[in-house]
Protein backbone atom coordinates (compact mmCIF):
# COMPACT_ATOMS: atom_id res chain seq x y z
CA UNK A 1 0.00 0.00 0.00
CA UNK A 2 2.97 2.19 -0.02
CA UNK A 3 4.04 4.73 -2.22
CA UNK A 4 2.07 6.90 -5.06
CA UNK A 5 -0.23 4.87 -7.11
CA UNK A 6 0.55 4.42 -11.24
CA UNK A 7 -2.33 5.37 -12.52
CA UNK A 8 -2.83 5.52 -16.25
CA UNK A 9 -3.92 9.02 -17.99
CA UNK A 10 -7.05 10.81 -17.05
CA UNK A 11 -10.26 10.00 -17.01
CA UNK A 12 -10.45 7.40 -14.24
CA UNK A 13 -12.32 7.91 -10.83
CA UNK A 14 -10.92 8.29 -7.43
CA UNK A 15 -12.58 7.07 -3.91
CA UNK A 16 -11.45 9.69 -0.91
CA UNK A 17 -12.15 7.93 2.03
CA UNK A 18 -11.46 10.01 5.49
CA UNK A 19 -11.87 8.88 8.32
CA UNK A 20 -11.16 9.22 12.14
CA UNK A 21 -10.44 6.03 14.60
CA UNK A 22 -12.19 5.19 17.45
CA UNK A 23 -9.60 3.59 20.55
CA UNK A 24 -8.27 0.49 19.82
CA UNK A 25 -7.73 -1.98 17.10
CA UNK A 26 -10.95 -4.02 17.00
CA UNK A 27 -9.24 -6.46 14.11
CA UNK A 28 -8.91 -3.06 12.33
CA UNK A 29 -5.75 -4.18 10.59
CA UNK A 30 -6.19 -7.38 9.52
CA UNK A 31 -9.59 -6.31 8.05
CA UNK A 32 -7.48 -3.30 6.64
CA UNK A 33 -5.42 -5.47 4.72
CA UNK A 34 -7.86 -8.04 3.98
CA UNK A 35 -10.11 -5.32 2.05
CA UNK A 36 -6.65 -3.75 0.29
CA UNK A 37 -5.93 -7.71 -0.91
CA UNK A 38 -9.59 -7.81 -2.30
CA UNK A 39 -9.69 -4.18 -3.73
CA UNK A 40 -7.01 -5.09 -5.25
CA UNK A 41 -8.76 -8.09 -7.13
CA UNK A 42 -11.63 -5.97 -8.62
CA UNK A 43 -12.23 -5.70 -12.35
CA UNK A 44 -11.10 -1.75 -12.83
CA UNK A 45 -8.62 -1.38 -9.94
CA UNK A 46 -6.03 1.06 -10.92
CA UNK A 47 -4.20 1.46 -7.46
CA UNK A 48 -4.17 2.96 -3.76
CA UNK A 49 -2.47 5.38 -1.54
CA UNK A 50 -3.18 5.46 2.09
CA UNK A 51 -2.04 7.03 4.95
CA UNK A 52 -3.16 8.10 8.76
CA UNK A 53 -2.31 10.73 11.56
CA UNK A 54 -5.10 12.47 13.22
CA UNK A 55 -7.14 12.05 9.70
CA UNK A 56 -6.55 9.08 7.64
CA UNK A 57 -7.13 9.51 4.23
CA UNK A 58 -7.35 6.46 1.52
CA UNK A 59 -7.73 7.31 -2.54
CA UNK A 60 -8.52 4.47 -4.46
CA UNK A 61 -8.51 4.73 -7.93
CA UNK A 62 -10.96 3.15 -10.43
CA UNK A 63 -11.15 2.77 -14.43
CA UNK A 64 -15.40 3.38 -14.06
CA UNK A 65 -18.01 4.04 -11.59
CA UNK A 66 -19.59 0.53 -12.57
CA UNK A 67 -16.45 -0.89 -11.11
CA UNK A 68 -16.76 1.07 -7.63
CA UNK A 69 -20.48 0.01 -7.35
CA UNK A 70 -19.32 -3.21 -7.95
CA UNK A 71 -16.39 -3.09 -5.06
CA UNK A 72 -19.48 -1.28 -2.52
CA UNK A 73 -21.20 -4.44 -3.31
CA UNK A 74 -18.72 -6.84 -2.76
CA UNK A 75 -20.12 -9.40 0.03
CA UNK A 76 -17.26 -9.22 1.78
CA UNK A 77 -16.63 -5.53 1.59
CA UNK A 78 -20.65 -4.73 2.57
CA UNK A 79 -19.78 -6.74 6.02
CA UNK A 80 -16.67 -4.89 6.74
CA UNK A 81 -18.83 -1.42 5.79
CA UNK A 82 -21.16 -2.74 8.40
CA UNK A 83 -18.39 -3.37 11.21
CA UNK A 84 -17.19 0.01 10.20
CA UNK A 85 -19.94 1.87 11.37
CA UNK A 86 -19.92 0.11 14.81
CA UNK A 87 -16.70 -0.34 15.71
CA UNK A 88 -13.79 1.03 13.81
CA UNK A 89 -14.67 4.87 12.64
CA UNK A 90 -16.06 7.41 14.91
CA UNK A 91 -16.43 9.58 11.62
CA UNK A 92 -15.86 8.85 8.40
CA UNK A 93 -16.61 10.54 5.09
CA UNK A 94 -16.22 9.08 1.42
CA UNK A 95 -16.16 11.05 -1.98
CA UNK A 96 -16.31 9.94 -5.10
CA UNK A 97 -14.60 12.10 -7.60
CA UNK A 98 -13.76 11.55 -11.74
CA UNK A 99 -10.01 12.59 -12.26
CA UNK A 100 -10.24 14.93 -14.92
CA UNK A 101 -6.14 15.77 -15.29
CA UNK A 102 -3.23 14.84 -13.60
CA UNK A 103 0.71 15.59 -13.40
CA UNK A 104 3.78 15.08 -11.23
CA UNK A 105 7.18 13.75 -11.31
CA UNK B 1 -5.50 20.66 9.51
CA UNK B 2 -6.58 17.90 11.75
CA UNK B 3 -10.22 16.14 10.86
CA UNK B 4 -12.04 15.59 8.11
CA UNK B 5 -12.92 18.49 6.18
CA UNK B 6 -16.74 20.12 6.41
CA UNK B 7 -17.39 20.14 2.58
CA UNK B 8 -20.76 21.38 1.00
CA UNK B 9 -22.74 18.73 -0.76
CA UNK B 10 -21.55 17.87 -4.39
CA UNK B 11 -20.46 18.80 -6.81
CA UNK B 12 -16.94 20.70 -5.96
CA UNK B 13 -13.67 19.79 -6.87
CA UNK B 14 -10.55 17.66 -5.34
CA UNK B 15 -6.95 18.21 -5.87
CA UNK B 16 -5.42 14.79 -4.55
CA UNK B 17 -1.66 15.70 -4.10
CA UNK B 18 0.17 12.56 -3.12
CA UNK B 19 4.08 12.75 -2.39
CA UNK B 20 7.23 11.15 -1.17
CA UNK B 21 9.59 13.34 0.61
CA UNK B 22 13.50 13.91 0.51
CA UNK B 23 15.31 13.42 3.41
CA UNK B 24 15.73 16.01 6.19
CA UNK B 25 13.41 18.83 6.69
CA UNK B 26 15.02 21.75 4.40
CA UNK B 27 12.28 24.02 5.67
CA UNK B 28 9.55 21.81 4.56
CA UNK B 29 7.68 21.92 8.12
CA UNK B 30 7.48 25.58 8.08
CA UNK B 31 6.61 25.80 4.72
CA UNK B 32 3.64 23.45 4.54
CA UNK B 33 2.12 25.78 7.63
CA UNK B 34 2.64 28.77 5.59
CA UNK B 35 0.86 26.95 2.37
CA UNK B 36 -2.20 25.81 4.73
CA UNK B 37 -2.65 29.46 6.00
CA UNK B 38 -2.30 30.99 2.72
CA UNK B 39 -4.75 28.06 0.71
CA UNK B 40 -7.49 28.94 3.27
CA UNK B 41 -7.57 32.51 2.60
CA UNK B 42 -8.17 31.66 -1.14
CA UNK B 43 -11.63 31.96 -3.12
CA UNK B 44 -13.24 29.07 -3.07
CA UNK B 45 -11.22 26.93 -0.79
CA UNK B 46 -13.84 24.58 0.98
CA UNK B 47 -11.34 22.64 3.23
CA UNK B 48 -7.88 20.42 3.86
CA UNK B 49 -7.13 16.76 4.61
CA UNK B 50 -3.88 15.31 5.40
CA UNK B 51 -1.97 12.67 6.58
CA UNK B 52 1.81 10.92 6.08
CA UNK B 53 2.94 7.80 6.14
CA UNK B 54 5.34 6.11 3.77
CA UNK B 55 3.26 8.17 1.37
CA UNK B 56 2.03 11.68 2.57
CA UNK B 57 -1.55 12.72 0.88
CA UNK B 58 -3.08 16.06 1.33
CA UNK B 59 -6.78 16.57 -0.30
CA UNK B 60 -7.73 20.37 -0.68
CA UNK B 61 -11.23 21.20 -1.78
CA UNK B 62 -12.73 23.83 -4.03
CA UNK B 63 -15.82 25.39 -5.40
CA UNK B 64 -14.41 25.67 -9.02
CA UNK B 65 -12.14 24.73 -11.49
CA UNK B 66 -11.38 28.90 -11.72
CA UNK B 67 -10.32 28.60 -7.39
CA UNK B 68 -7.81 25.85 -8.14
CA UNK B 69 -6.57 27.75 -11.17
CA UNK B 70 -6.15 30.50 -8.73
CA UNK B 71 -4.54 29.06 -6.18
CA UNK B 72 -1.98 27.32 -8.66
CA UNK B 73 -1.49 31.04 -9.72
CA UNK B 74 -0.76 32.36 -6.51
CA UNK B 75 2.96 33.74 -6.53
CA UNK B 76 3.99 32.61 -3.11
CA UNK B 77 2.48 29.41 -3.90
CA UNK B 78 4.39 29.09 -7.02
CA UNK B 79 7.49 29.79 -5.73
CA UNK B 80 7.27 26.94 -3.37
CA UNK B 81 5.95 24.65 -6.14
CA UNK B 82 9.59 24.98 -8.05
CA UNK B 83 11.35 24.63 -4.43
CA UNK B 84 8.82 21.23 -4.35
CA UNK B 85 10.80 20.04 -6.89
CA UNK B 86 13.57 21.09 -6.33
CA UNK B 87 13.93 19.83 -2.80
CA UNK B 88 11.36 18.16 -0.49
CA UNK B 89 9.88 15.67 -2.77
CA UNK B 90 11.57 12.69 -4.44
CA UNK B 91 8.21 12.01 -6.23
CA UNK B 92 4.72 13.42 -6.45
CA UNK B 93 1.52 13.31 -8.33
CA UNK B 94 -1.28 15.76 -8.36
CA UNK B 95 -4.77 14.92 -9.71
CA UNK B 96 -7.58 17.53 -10.47
CA UNK B 97 -11.21 15.73 -9.49
CA UNK B 98 -14.47 16.50 -9.66
CA UNK B 99 -16.16 15.30 -6.72
CA UNK B 100 -19.44 13.93 -7.89
CA UNK B 101 -21.31 12.57 -4.73
CA UNK B 102 -20.53 12.14 -1.00
CA UNK B 103 -21.63 10.41 2.15
CA UNK B 104 -20.66 9.16 5.35
CA UNK B 105 -20.93 9.60 9.45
Amino acid sequence: MSGIAKTPSPPYYAVIFSSTRTEGDHGYGAMADRMLELAAQQEGFLGIESAREDVGITVSYWASEESIKSWKQNAEHLEVQYLGHKAWYSEFKVRVAKVERAYGI
